[in-house]
Protein backbone atom coordinates (compact mmCIF):
# COMPACT_ATOMS: atom_id res chain seq x y z
CA UNK A 1 0.00 0.00 0.00
CA UNK A 2 2.70 2.57 1.01
CA UNK A 3 4.83 1.46 -1.64
CA UNK A 4 2.09 1.41 -3.83
CA UNK A 5 1.51 4.83 -3.29
CA UNK A 6 5.08 6.00 -3.36
CA UNK A 7 5.58 4.84 -6.95
CA UNK A 8 2.02 6.30 -8.28
CA UNK A 9 3.71 9.80 -6.88
CA UNK A 10 6.99 9.31 -7.97
CA UNK A 11 6.01 8.68 -11.77
CA UNK A 12 3.66 11.87 -11.64
CA UNK A 13 6.57 13.84 -10.10
CA UNK A 14 9.02 12.60 -12.82
CA UNK A 15 6.30 13.32 -15.96
CA UNK A 16 6.09 16.51 -14.73
CA UNK A 17 9.40 17.49 -13.71
CA UNK A 18 10.77 16.15 -17.31
CA UNK A 19 8.22 18.77 -18.81
CA UNK A 20 9.42 21.30 -16.73
CA UNK A 21 13.34 20.69 -17.20
CA UNK A 22 12.24 21.28 -20.28
CA UNK A 23 12.36 25.01 -19.92
CA UNK A 24 15.96 25.27 -20.09
CA UNK A 25 16.03 23.65 -23.46
CA UNK A 26 18.37 26.90 -24.59
CA UNK A 27 21.41 26.45 -21.91
CA UNK A 28 22.11 23.06 -22.66
CA UNK A 29 24.47 22.43 -19.93
CA UNK A 30 22.18 23.77 -17.17
CA UNK A 31 19.70 21.51 -18.81
CA UNK A 32 21.91 18.98 -17.75
CA UNK A 33 23.29 19.83 -14.57
CA UNK A 34 19.88 19.81 -13.61
CA UNK A 35 18.44 16.81 -15.21
CA UNK A 36 21.96 15.00 -13.54
CA UNK A 37 21.26 15.57 -9.46
CA UNK A 38 17.09 15.73 -10.15
CA UNK A 39 16.65 12.36 -11.88
CA UNK A 40 19.29 10.70 -9.62
CA UNK A 41 17.18 8.00 -7.93
CA UNK A 42 15.89 10.72 -4.83
CA UNK A 43 12.93 9.10 -2.69
CA UNK A 44 10.77 12.01 -3.36
CA UNK A 45 9.32 12.04 0.39
CA UNK A 46 8.32 15.81 0.02
CA UNK A 47 6.27 15.45 -3.42
CA UNK A 48 4.60 12.39 -1.93
CA UNK A 49 4.10 13.96 1.17
CA UNK A 50 2.72 17.21 -0.65
CA UNK A 51 0.40 14.87 -2.78
CA UNK A 52 -0.55 13.06 0.17
CA UNK A 53 -1.80 15.74 1.96
CA UNK A 54 -3.42 16.97 -0.99
CA UNK A 55 -5.28 13.69 -0.82
CA UNK A 56 -5.91 13.27 3.00
CA UNK A 57 -7.94 16.57 3.07
CA UNK A 58 -10.35 15.70 -0.16
CA UNK A 59 -8.41 16.65 -3.30
CA UNK A 60 -6.73 14.83 -6.56
CA UNK A 61 -2.53 13.86 -6.45
CA UNK A 62 -2.26 16.05 -9.61
CA UNK A 63 -4.00 19.11 -7.42
CA UNK A 64 -0.89 19.40 -5.67
CA UNK A 65 1.47 17.93 -9.02
CA UNK A 66 2.99 21.88 -9.54
CA UNK A 67 3.90 22.29 -5.88
CA UNK A 68 5.24 18.81 -5.59
CA UNK A 69 7.33 19.03 -7.96
CA UNK A 70 8.62 22.67 -6.82
CA UNK A 71 9.19 21.05 -3.59
CA UNK A 72 11.58 18.11 -4.97
CA UNK A 73 13.53 21.17 -7.12
CA UNK A 74 14.30 23.58 -3.76
CA UNK A 75 15.27 20.29 -2.27
CA UNK A 76 17.35 18.84 -5.19
CA UNK A 77 18.99 22.52 -5.61
CA UNK A 78 19.96 22.27 -1.37
CA UNK A 79 21.78 18.90 -1.87
CA UNK A 80 23.88 20.29 -4.75
CA UNK A 81 24.56 23.71 -2.94
CA UNK A 82 25.43 21.40 0.63
CA UNK A 83 27.87 18.77 -1.45
CA UNK A 84 29.93 22.33 -2.73
CA UNK A 85 33.88 22.00 -1.38
CA UNK A 86 33.15 25.24 0.46
CA UNK A 87 29.91 23.71 2.40
CA UNK A 88 29.90 19.91 3.15
CA UNK A 89 32.79 18.81 -0.03
CA UNK A 90 31.27 15.46 -0.66
CA UNK A 91 32.47 14.22 -3.53
CA UNK A 92 29.70 11.57 -3.84
CA UNK A 93 25.80 11.66 -3.51
CA UNK A 94 23.22 8.84 -4.14
CA UNK A 95 26.06 6.51 -5.75
CA UNK A 96 27.09 9.03 -8.42
CA UNK A 97 29.78 12.04 -8.53
CA UNK A 98 28.38 15.06 -6.51
CA UNK A 99 27.04 17.97 -9.73
CA UNK A 100 29.97 19.75 -9.09
CA UNK A 101 32.14 16.83 -9.45
CA UNK A 102 30.60 15.89 -12.62
CA UNK A 103 29.88 19.56 -13.93
CA UNK A 104 32.58 21.96 -12.42
CA UNK A 105 31.61 24.07 -9.08
CA UNK A 106 30.40 27.38 -11.55
CA UNK A 107 28.03 24.86 -13.40
CA UNK A 108 26.55 22.80 -9.67
CA UNK A 109 26.05 26.70 -8.18
CA UNK A 110 24.53 27.50 -11.44
CA UNK A 111 22.07 24.35 -11.44
CA UNK A 112 20.98 25.17 -7.95
CA UNK A 113 20.32 28.82 -8.49
CA UNK A 114 17.89 27.20 -12.01
CA UNK A 115 16.62 24.74 -9.86
CA UNK A 116 15.59 27.21 -7.30
CA UNK A 117 14.58 29.77 -9.59
CA UNK A 118 12.35 27.07 -11.91
CA UNK A 119 10.64 25.77 -9.08
CA UNK A 120 9.26 29.10 -8.04
CA UNK A 121 8.34 29.11 -11.92
CA UNK A 122 6.42 26.08 -11.24
CA UNK A 123 4.24 27.66 -8.43
CA UNK A 124 3.33 30.24 -10.78
CA UNK A 125 1.54 27.91 -13.22
CA UNK A 126 -0.20 26.65 -9.79
CA UNK A 127 -3.49 28.46 -9.25
CA UNK A 128 -3.31 27.49 -5.13
CA UNK A 129 -1.51 31.14 -4.14
CA UNK A 130 -1.50 29.47 -0.61
CA UNK A 131 0.95 26.51 -2.07
CA UNK A 132 3.63 29.25 -2.69
CA UNK A 133 3.60 31.23 0.61
CA UNK A 134 3.92 27.53 2.07
CA UNK A 135 6.84 26.84 -0.03
CA UNK A 136 8.63 30.19 -0.36
CA UNK A 137 8.76 29.95 3.73
CA UNK A 138 9.73 26.60 3.94
CA UNK A 139 12.70 27.50 1.48
CA UNK A 140 13.67 30.23 3.14
CA UNK A 141 13.83 28.63 6.40
CA UNK A 142 16.30 25.71 4.83
CA UNK A 143 18.27 28.41 4.65
CA UNK A 144 18.33 29.70 7.67
CA UNK A 145 18.51 26.34 8.94
CA UNK A 146 21.86 25.40 6.84
CA UNK A 147 23.22 28.96 7.95
CA UNK A 148 22.65 28.18 11.70
CA UNK A 149 24.39 24.99 11.08
CA UNK A 150 27.49 26.25 9.22
CA UNK A 151 27.75 28.93 12.05
CA UNK A 152 27.28 27.18 15.25
CA UNK A 153 30.52 25.55 15.86
CA UNK A 154 28.04 22.34 16.99
CA UNK A 155 26.43 24.74 19.65
CA UNK A 156 24.07 21.49 20.80
CA UNK A 157 21.33 24.11 22.47
CA UNK A 158 21.00 24.97 18.72
CA UNK A 159 20.54 21.64 17.67
CA UNK A 160 16.77 21.30 17.56
CA UNK A 161 16.19 24.39 16.46
CA UNK A 162 18.74 24.10 13.53
CA UNK A 163 17.26 20.62 12.32
CA UNK A 164 13.54 22.18 12.53
CA UNK A 165 14.21 24.22 9.76
CA UNK A 166 17.25 22.57 7.96
CA UNK A 167 14.57 19.42 7.57
CA UNK A 168 11.18 20.21 9.31
CA UNK A 169 10.72 23.40 7.34
CA UNK A 170 10.28 21.71 3.98
CA UNK A 171 8.50 19.04 5.25
CA UNK A 172 6.29 21.67 6.37
CA UNK A 173 5.70 23.12 3.44
CA UNK A 174 5.29 20.04 1.58
CA UNK A 175 1.98 18.91 3.08
CA UNK A 176 0.66 23.12 3.70
CA UNK A 177 1.11 23.36 0.34
CA UNK A 178 -0.45 20.27 -0.55
CA UNK A 179 -3.36 20.92 2.09
CA UNK A 180 -3.60 24.74 0.46
CA UNK A 181 -3.69 22.52 -3.00
CA UNK A 182 -7.45 20.82 -1.83
CA UNK A 183 -8.56 23.95 -0.05
CA UNK A 184 -8.29 22.78 3.50
CA UNK A 185 -9.31 24.09 6.43
CA UNK A 186 -7.35 25.74 9.23
CA UNK A 187 -7.70 22.52 11.36
CA UNK A 188 -6.86 20.09 8.62
CA UNK A 189 -3.88 22.96 8.47
CA UNK A 190 -3.01 22.69 11.89
CA UNK A 191 -2.80 19.34 12.50
CA UNK A 192 -1.11 18.78 9.34
CA UNK A 193 1.86 20.97 10.67
CA UNK A 194 2.00 19.42 13.85
CA UNK A 195 2.56 15.82 11.89
CA UNK A 196 5.16 17.82 9.92
CA UNK A 197 6.87 18.63 12.94
CA UNK A 198 6.81 15.62 14.32
CA UNK A 199 7.72 14.03 11.24
CA UNK A 200 10.33 15.69 10.14
CA UNK A 201 12.17 15.17 13.88
CA UNK A 202 11.54 11.45 13.47
CA UNK A 203 13.24 11.74 9.81
CA UNK A 204 16.03 13.46 11.08
CA UNK A 205 16.91 11.77 13.98
CA UNK A 206 16.27 8.20 12.14
CA UNK A 207 18.59 9.87 9.55
CA UNK A 208 21.23 10.46 12.38
CA UNK A 209 21.13 6.92 13.80
CA UNK A 210 21.30 5.86 10.38
CA UNK A 211 24.68 7.51 9.29
CA UNK A 212 25.92 6.14 12.83
CA UNK A 213 25.24 2.56 12.72
CA UNK A 214 26.68 2.53 8.73
CA UNK A 215 29.52 3.95 9.51
CA UNK A 216 30.01 2.05 13.38
CA UNK A 217 29.59 -1.40 11.29
CA UNK A 218 32.31 -0.22 8.38
CA UNK A 219 34.53 0.51 11.26
CA UNK A 220 33.53 -2.73 13.58
CA UNK A 221 33.50 -0.59 16.65
CA UNK A 222 30.72 1.88 18.26
CA UNK A 223 31.88 5.51 16.88
CA UNK A 224 30.63 6.68 13.91
CA UNK A 225 31.02 9.25 10.92
CA UNK A 226 29.30 12.13 12.35
CA UNK A 227 31.79 11.46 15.45
CA UNK A 228 34.50 11.19 14.09
CA UNK A 229 34.21 14.36 12.43
CA UNK A 230 32.88 16.37 14.98
CA UNK A 231 29.32 16.93 14.06
CA UNK A 232 26.65 17.57 16.47
CA UNK A 233 23.93 15.06 15.53
CA UNK A 234 20.86 13.50 17.63
CA UNK A 235 22.97 10.77 18.23
CA UNK A 236 26.46 12.47 19.60
CA UNK A 237 24.56 14.43 21.76
CA UNK A 238 21.94 11.89 23.24
CA UNK A 239 23.83 8.48 22.66
CA UNK A 240 22.40 5.85 20.74
CA UNK A 241 19.53 4.39 22.86
CA UNK A 242 18.05 8.10 23.79
CA UNK A 243 17.96 8.74 20.33
CA UNK A 244 15.73 5.69 19.82
CA UNK A 245 13.53 6.62 22.33
CA UNK A 246 13.32 10.27 20.86
CA UNK A 247 12.26 8.79 17.29
CA UNK A 248 9.25 6.31 18.81
CA UNK A 249 8.65 9.40 20.65
CA UNK A 250 7.62 11.85 17.53
CA UNK A 251 6.92 8.99 15.39
CA UNK A 252 3.93 8.53 17.97
CA UNK A 253 3.22 12.29 18.26
CA UNK A 254 2.91 12.27 14.50
CA UNK A 255 0.41 9.47 14.39
CA UNK A 256 -1.66 11.39 16.37
CA UNK A 257 -1.30 14.54 14.47
CA UNK A 258 -2.49 12.36 11.27
CA UNK A 259 -5.89 11.53 13.31
CA UNK A 260 -6.53 14.79 13.86
CA UNK A 261 -6.87 15.41 10.30
CA UNK A 262 -9.37 12.99 10.16
CA UNK A 263 -10.05 10.97 6.76
CA UNK A 264 -8.13 7.99 5.51
CA UNK A 265 -4.70 8.45 6.99
CA UNK A 266 -2.83 5.03 6.56
CA UNK A 267 -0.36 6.30 4.17
CA UNK A 268 0.69 8.80 6.77
CA UNK A 269 0.64 6.03 9.55
CA UNK A 270 2.37 3.24 7.27
CA UNK A 271 5.25 5.97 6.39
CA UNK A 272 6.04 6.86 10.04
CA UNK A 273 6.50 3.06 10.72
CA UNK A 274 8.52 2.71 7.81
CA UNK A 275 10.71 5.75 8.64
CA UNK A 276 10.93 4.56 12.28
CA UNK A 277 12.07 1.18 11.06
CA UNK A 278 14.18 2.30 7.66
CA UNK A 279 17.36 0.73 7.01
CA UNK A 280 18.61 3.70 4.53
CA UNK B 1 12.92 65.19 -12.48
CA UNK B 2 14.83 61.71 -13.06
CA UNK B 3 16.70 62.11 -10.03
CA UNK B 4 14.00 62.79 -7.79
CA UNK B 5 11.97 59.68 -9.08
CA UNK B 6 14.67 57.60 -8.45
CA UNK B 7 15.13 58.89 -5.26
CA UNK B 8 11.59 58.56 -4.34
CA UNK B 9 11.26 54.57 -5.87
CA UNK B 10 15.02 53.65 -3.73
CA UNK B 11 13.64 54.99 -0.55
CA UNK B 12 10.41 53.28 -0.89
CA UNK B 13 12.49 50.19 -1.86
CA UNK B 14 14.84 50.50 0.99
CA UNK B 15 12.68 50.56 3.50
CA UNK B 16 10.54 47.48 2.76
CA UNK B 17 13.63 45.72 2.03
CA UNK B 18 14.86 46.51 5.69
CA UNK B 19 11.46 45.18 6.74
CA UNK B 20 11.56 41.98 4.27
CA UNK B 21 15.10 40.69 5.76
CA UNK B 22 13.58 40.73 9.41
CA UNK B 23 12.14 37.26 8.02
CA UNK B 24 16.10 36.35 8.73
CA UNK B 25 16.26 37.88 12.37
CA UNK B 26 16.88 33.69 14.18
CA UNK B 27 19.67 33.27 11.68
CA UNK B 28 22.10 36.71 12.67
CA UNK B 29 24.53 35.59 10.04
CA UNK B 30 22.57 34.88 7.44
CA UNK B 31 21.05 38.19 8.15
CA UNK B 32 24.14 40.66 8.38
CA UNK B 33 25.55 39.04 5.11
CA UNK B 34 22.09 39.30 2.71
CA UNK B 35 22.32 42.99 4.41
CA UNK B 36 25.94 43.43 3.44
CA UNK B 37 25.01 42.87 -0.07
CA UNK B 38 21.45 44.34 -0.65
CA UNK B 39 22.73 47.48 1.62
CA UNK B 40 25.90 48.16 -0.58
CA UNK B 41 25.00 51.43 -2.58
CA UNK B 42 23.20 49.68 -5.58
CA UNK B 43 21.28 51.62 -7.78
CA UNK B 44 18.20 50.17 -7.74
CA UNK B 45 17.09 50.42 -11.37
CA UNK B 46 15.23 47.19 -11.59
CA UNK B 47 12.56 48.13 -8.40
CA UNK B 48 13.04 51.73 -10.25
CA UNK B 49 11.54 50.19 -13.73
CA UNK B 50 9.01 48.43 -11.64
CA UNK B 51 7.95 50.95 -10.12
CA UNK B 52 8.04 53.54 -12.85
CA UNK B 53 6.29 50.90 -15.25
CA UNK B 54 3.70 50.48 -12.71
CA UNK B 55 2.82 53.86 -12.66
CA UNK B 56 3.08 54.58 -16.28
CA UNK B 57 -0.04 52.07 -16.67
CA UNK B 58 -2.13 53.81 -13.59
CA UNK B 59 -1.32 52.41 -10.39
CA UNK B 60 0.69 53.89 -7.45
CA UNK B 61 4.48 52.88 -7.31
CA UNK B 62 3.76 51.22 -3.53
CA UNK B 63 1.17 48.58 -5.78
CA UNK B 64 4.57 46.94 -7.29
CA UNK B 65 6.94 47.38 -4.03
CA UNK B 66 6.34 43.94 -3.50
CA UNK B 67 7.58 42.93 -6.88
CA UNK B 68 10.34 45.63 -6.89
CA UNK B 69 11.86 44.39 -3.67
CA UNK B 70 12.05 40.82 -5.25
CA UNK B 71 13.93 42.11 -8.11
CA UNK B 72 16.39 43.81 -6.13
CA UNK B 73 16.68 40.80 -4.47
CA UNK B 74 17.55 38.13 -6.97
CA UNK B 75 19.95 40.66 -8.58
CA UNK B 76 21.43 41.31 -5.47
CA UNK B 77 21.67 37.17 -5.32
CA UNK B 78 23.42 37.01 -8.70
CA UNK B 79 25.78 38.82 -7.79
CA UNK B 80 27.18 37.51 -4.72
CA UNK B 81 26.85 34.14 -6.19
CA UNK B 82 29.15 35.79 -9.95
CA UNK B 83 31.37 37.46 -7.35
CA UNK B 84 32.70 33.48 -6.13
CA UNK B 85 35.74 32.28 -6.70
CA UNK B 86 34.17 29.49 -8.92
CA UNK B 87 32.42 32.07 -11.08
CA UNK B 88 34.26 35.46 -11.78
CA UNK B 89 36.31 35.03 -8.43
CA UNK B 90 35.85 39.00 -7.61
CA UNK B 91 37.73 40.39 -4.40
CA UNK B 92 35.77 43.79 -4.74
CA UNK B 93 32.42 44.82 -5.47
CA UNK B 94 30.90 48.93 -5.61
CA UNK B 95 33.93 49.47 -3.54
CA UNK B 96 34.21 46.61 -0.66
CA UNK B 97 34.97 43.78 -0.32
CA UNK B 98 32.95 41.30 -2.41
CA UNK B 99 30.67 38.89 -0.36
CA UNK B 100 32.35 36.05 0.21
CA UNK B 101 35.52 37.93 1.55
CA UNK B 102 33.50 39.45 3.95
CA UNK B 103 31.82 36.47 5.01
CA UNK B 104 33.51 33.33 3.32
CA UNK B 105 32.17 31.06 0.82
CA UNK B 106 29.89 29.16 2.78
CA UNK B 107 27.62 31.87 3.82
CA UNK B 108 28.06 33.94 0.32
CA UNK B 109 26.50 30.93 -1.09
CA UNK B 110 23.59 30.97 1.62
CA UNK B 111 23.51 34.61 1.27
CA UNK B 112 22.38 34.28 -2.17
CA UNK B 113 20.32 31.29 -1.97
CA UNK B 114 18.16 33.03 1.02
CA UNK B 115 17.92 36.29 -1.03
CA UNK B 116 16.36 34.12 -4.31
CA UNK B 117 14.20 32.49 -1.64
CA UNK B 118 13.25 35.74 0.21
CA UNK B 119 12.39 37.10 -2.93
CA UNK B 120 10.00 34.70 -3.40
CA UNK B 121 8.87 35.30 -0.29
CA UNK B 122 7.72 38.61 -0.73
CA UNK B 123 5.72 37.57 -4.53
CA UNK B 124 3.84 35.77 -1.85
CA UNK B 125 2.67 38.72 -0.38
CA UNK B 126 1.88 40.38 -3.65
CA UNK B 127 -1.94 40.21 -4.71
CA UNK B 128 -0.63 40.63 -8.31
CA UNK B 129 -0.31 37.21 -9.59
CA UNK B 130 1.01 37.94 -12.64
CA UNK B 131 4.31 39.33 -10.88
CA UNK B 132 5.27 36.12 -10.08
CA UNK B 133 5.15 34.75 -13.15
CA UNK B 134 7.17 37.44 -15.01
CA UNK B 135 9.93 37.46 -12.08
CA UNK B 136 10.33 33.62 -11.86
CA UNK B 137 10.89 33.44 -15.72
CA UNK B 138 13.07 36.23 -15.19
CA UNK B 139 15.00 34.90 -12.90
CA UNK B 140 14.99 31.53 -14.58
CA UNK B 141 16.29 33.06 -17.96
CA UNK B 142 19.23 35.21 -16.19
CA UNK B 143 20.45 31.78 -14.75
CA UNK B 144 20.46 30.59 -18.29
CA UNK B 145 22.18 33.15 -20.06
CA UNK B 146 24.48 32.73 -16.76
CA UNK B 147 25.26 29.40 -17.76
CA UNK B 148 25.39 30.22 -21.29
CA UNK B 149 28.21 32.67 -20.49
CA UNK B 150 30.07 30.27 -18.22
CA UNK B 151 30.32 27.87 -21.17
CA UNK B 152 30.28 29.66 -23.84
CA UNK B 153 34.06 29.64 -24.40
CA UNK B 154 33.54 33.16 -26.01
CA UNK B 155 31.66 32.24 -28.37
CA UNK B 156 30.45 35.80 -30.62
CA UNK B 157 27.52 34.29 -32.37
CA UNK B 158 25.97 33.03 -28.65
CA UNK B 159 27.21 37.19 -27.64
CA UNK B 160 23.10 38.73 -28.27
CA UNK B 161 21.14 35.87 -26.99
CA UNK B 162 23.57 35.70 -23.53
CA UNK B 163 23.47 39.22 -22.55
CA UNK B 164 19.72 39.39 -23.36
CA UNK B 165 19.22 36.62 -20.79
CA UNK B 166 21.61 37.75 -18.37
CA UNK B 167 20.76 41.35 -18.52
CA UNK B 168 17.59 41.94 -20.47
CA UNK B 169 15.78 39.30 -18.61
CA UNK B 170 15.19 41.09 -15.01
CA UNK B 171 14.34 44.19 -17.15
CA UNK B 172 11.85 42.73 -18.59
CA UNK B 173 10.41 40.71 -15.68
CA UNK B 174 10.93 44.30 -13.80
CA UNK B 175 8.53 46.10 -16.16
CA UNK B 176 6.12 43.34 -16.65
CA UNK B 177 5.81 42.65 -13.40
CA UNK B 178 5.09 46.22 -12.52
CA UNK B 179 2.44 46.71 -14.92
CA UNK B 180 0.72 43.47 -13.73
CA UNK B 181 0.65 45.43 -10.69
CA UNK B 182 -1.36 48.39 -12.25
CA UNK B 183 -3.46 45.81 -14.40
CA UNK B 184 -2.47 46.97 -17.63
CA UNK B 185 -3.60 46.10 -21.14
CA UNK B 186 -1.92 43.36 -22.98
CA UNK B 187 -0.81 46.36 -25.38
CA UNK B 188 1.06 48.08 -22.79
CA UNK B 189 2.58 45.26 -21.42
CA UNK B 190 3.77 44.39 -25.28
CA UNK B 191 5.04 47.73 -25.87
CA UNK B 192 6.77 47.09 -22.44
CA UNK B 193 8.77 44.39 -23.34
CA UNK B 194 9.56 45.77 -26.59
CA UNK B 195 11.05 48.52 -24.14
CA UNK B 196 13.04 46.19 -21.53
CA UNK B 197 14.54 44.26 -24.94
CA UNK B 198 16.11 47.88 -26.10
CA UNK B 199 16.80 49.18 -22.68
CA UNK B 200 18.25 45.93 -21.83
CA UNK B 201 20.40 45.85 -24.96
CA UNK B 202 21.17 49.54 -24.02
CA UNK B 203 22.31 48.93 -20.42
CA UNK B 204 24.83 45.85 -21.07
CA UNK B 205 26.52 47.70 -24.17
CA UNK B 206 27.02 51.26 -22.31
CA UNK B 207 27.92 48.80 -19.31
CA UNK B 208 30.89 47.29 -21.76
CA UNK B 209 31.94 50.82 -22.99
CA UNK B 210 32.36 51.71 -19.76
CA UNK B 211 34.58 48.88 -18.63
CA UNK B 212 36.64 49.23 -21.63
CA UNK B 213 37.36 52.73 -21.36
CA UNK B 214 37.65 53.04 -18.01
CA UNK B 215 40.23 50.48 -17.84
CA UNK B 216 42.13 51.67 -21.10
CA UNK B 217 42.43 55.06 -19.78
CA UNK B 218 44.19 53.89 -16.24
CA UNK B 219 46.36 51.76 -18.55
CA UNK B 220 46.81 54.77 -21.17
CA UNK B 221 45.99 52.68 -23.86
CA UNK B 222 43.80 51.12 -26.06
CA UNK B 223 43.03 48.01 -24.30
CA UNK B 224 40.55 47.45 -22.34
CA UNK B 225 39.67 44.89 -19.07
CA UNK B 226 37.75 42.93 -21.09
CA UNK B 227 40.01 42.36 -24.19
CA UNK B 228 42.74 41.69 -22.13
CA UNK B 229 40.79 39.31 -19.74
CA UNK B 230 39.63 37.66 -22.98
CA UNK B 231 36.13 38.22 -22.30
CA UNK B 232 33.55 38.78 -25.50
CA UNK B 233 31.76 41.95 -25.04
CA UNK B 234 30.09 44.13 -28.03
CA UNK B 235 33.45 46.50 -27.59
CA UNK B 236 35.52 43.03 -28.24
CA UNK B 237 33.40 41.87 -30.79
CA UNK B 238 32.39 44.87 -33.10
CA UNK B 239 34.63 47.79 -31.77
CA UNK B 240 34.16 50.76 -29.70
CA UNK B 241 32.80 53.08 -32.58
CA UNK B 242 30.22 50.42 -33.65
CA UNK B 243 29.21 49.78 -29.85
CA UNK B 244 28.56 53.42 -29.79
CA UNK B 245 25.96 53.25 -32.71
CA UNK B 246 24.68 50.26 -31.52
CA UNK B 247 23.87 51.88 -28.03
CA UNK B 248 22.32 54.68 -29.94
CA UNK B 249 19.96 52.83 -32.16
CA UNK B 250 18.97 50.67 -28.95
CA UNK B 251 18.20 53.99 -26.95
CA UNK B 252 15.77 55.06 -30.61
CA UNK B 253 13.85 51.87 -30.30
CA UNK B 254 13.48 52.22 -26.62
CA UNK B 255 12.06 55.58 -26.38
CA UNK B 256 9.68 54.42 -29.49
CA UNK B 257 8.29 51.75 -27.65
CA UNK B 258 7.98 53.71 -24.42
CA UNK B 259 5.40 56.39 -26.58
CA UNK B 260 4.12 53.31 -27.10
CA UNK B 261 2.63 52.61 -23.54
CA UNK B 262 1.31 55.89 -23.83
CA UNK B 263 0.91 58.77 -20.75
CA UNK B 264 3.75 60.48 -19.01
CA UNK B 265 6.84 58.59 -20.37
CA UNK B 266 8.96 61.23 -18.72
CA UNK B 267 10.61 58.88 -16.34
CA UNK B 268 11.77 56.41 -18.94
CA UNK B 269 13.20 58.48 -21.76
CA UNK B 270 14.74 60.45 -19.68
CA UNK B 271 16.46 57.06 -18.10
CA UNK B 272 17.29 56.30 -21.65
CA UNK B 273 19.06 59.44 -22.11
CA UNK B 274 21.03 58.99 -18.91
CA UNK B 275 22.02 55.35 -19.50
CA UNK B 276 23.52 56.49 -23.17
CA UNK B 277 25.54 59.09 -21.80
CA UNK B 278 26.26 57.53 -18.13
CA UNK B 279 29.91 57.63 -16.90
CA UNK B 280 29.55 54.98 -14.18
Amino acid sequence: MLSERLTQYSVLTEEKLGKLLSESDLAPILKESMAYSVFSGGKRIRPALCMAACELCGGAPEDALLAACALEMIHTYSLIHDDLPAMDNDDMRRGKPSNHKAFGEANAILAGDGLQSLAFYALSLCPHTDALAAISKGAFEMVMGQSLDVNSGGDETLLRQLQDYKTGALFRAAVTSGAACANATKEQREALIRFADAYGMLFQITDDILDFEGEASVLGKSVGKDAKEGKTTFVTVYGLEQAKEYAKGYAHEAREAVLEVGGDGAFFTELISYTLTRKS
